[in-house]
């Protein structure tokens, strides 16, 4: 094989079009970005893409595997579109585990984790400072904001959620609307609002890849003492409970 | 091509010698699993890996990358080990996001969720169940468990969380250990308990690939007719906050 020259590897290649063409068939060749998938790569490729096509993925996806898979497959299936593998082998369901703030834990936004989730795969450590400037984002800003082009249900209220938990965020919501959780109304303002994840987190990527994303937000942990949110008295009421401070994860 | 006999594939495949040697070298060819990378698997498949080896990565990666990173890469590297593509593609440092309840804003606990994307892999919509029933038994359980060979801090205190926030659960240990979120003891805690999580989850995906897992928690919605954990006092008090009731996400 070393004997061989590059110029009668090509020849000898191209002349066994049939072995080529089995091996093909068999799947074994990857036509684009077969590097991709020799090893593993961190983080993975990302090319612009939509924020409203973003969205609108997120949006139908909701009502098909709740917020976290909404998100994710919002900024992930535009990406297997645009780029083919490493994306197009990473299982969407897989993260669908999110809703609900985690198996309806009412912890973590699922729609935050669905963002964490596309953005550690496309952009690595970059994509931690986009997570952060967007979970900010989401306790201060009056949710959702996306109107679909055919809603499934009217909805009236918006609000802050002053926190990235699932429970307090849907449960503020919920008091506003006046409805339960089964409520058709929840259902789609939560679609919503995972669209409003999936857009607002492409915006940033996009910007990254422009070169022209900055964080604002700093470290919870830095300025607390303690990782947390800054809602401290909804829980706590006007006394916070001393713990030691100081310091990092 | 289709008029070639499947005996002269073979003849033309077996002579080409140097066309498949070329291919391989260019890294085209998988060898183990190579159908794995053909399309989108769900779940990917599971083998049996042993509980401690992932607890003892979990506990020395927590140390790399935090608590996330600690547990996804705890369980998955010894699939990668066993069985190659496609875990061999996923790039382990892209779930790191997790840390300090995501990116330290002490919401779920970056152990539970490297838990969650593990299984979401390996086991799919049932990995969703094992997930719930670790959760639960994290917020029931003295933690941390685990112990290092070789223990980068002495600790004394356990604690049981009563809940998945990392906030909560590491707020709760510093107040009795009664140490900084930057010592190395609450460090060493999370540590162990990344490690007592792997472990956890672990088990349940070899009882579940014995056919002998069994889902004993319900859903936490279905119960409470909203997104919550068990802890309602520790943020309302005695008077817990009416809000519209009924159904799941």
């Amino acid at each position: 094989m070393k004997n061989l020259s590059r110029r009668e590897m090509l020849i000898r290649s191209a002349q066994c079009a049939a072995c080529a063409a089995a091996v093909s068939a068999a799947g074994l060749l990857w036509a684009p970005r077969a590097e991709a998938l020799k090893k593993e790569e961190y983080p993975w490729p990302y090319r612009k893409i939509d924020p409203q096509k973003a969205a609108a993925i997120a949006y139908e996806n909701y009502y098909k595997n709740g917020c976290s898979y909404a998100v994710t497959s919002g900024i992930l299936i535009p990406l297997r579109e645009a780029i083919g593998p490493p994306y197009t082998v990473l299982p969407l369901e897989a993260f669908a585990f999110g809703r609900g703030g985690v198996m309806d834990w009412g912890t973590t936004c699922g729609a935050l984790l669905g963002a964490g989730i596309a953005t550690g795969l496309a952009a690595g450590k970059k994509g931690e400072e986009i997570l952060n400037e967007v979970i900010n984002w989401y306790c201060d800003t009056e949710l959702p904001i996306f109107v679909p082009q055919n809603p499934r249900a009217s909805i009236k209220t918006v609000n802050k959620s002053d926190s990235p938990l699932c429970h307090v965020s849907v449960g503020k919501w919920m008091k506003k609307e006046g409805v339960a959780l089964s409520d058709p109304r929840r259902k789609e303002r939560c679609a919503r609002l995972s669209a409003d994840v999936a857009m607002k987190t492409v915006q940033m990527l996009n910007l990254r890849a422009d070169g022209a994303f900055e964080t604002k937000h700093g470290s919870q942990s830095m300025t607390y003492g303690i990782t947390t949110q800054n809602n401290c008295t909804d829980c706590h009421g006007t006394a916070v409970p001393s713990v030691p401070q100081g310091g990092k994860t």
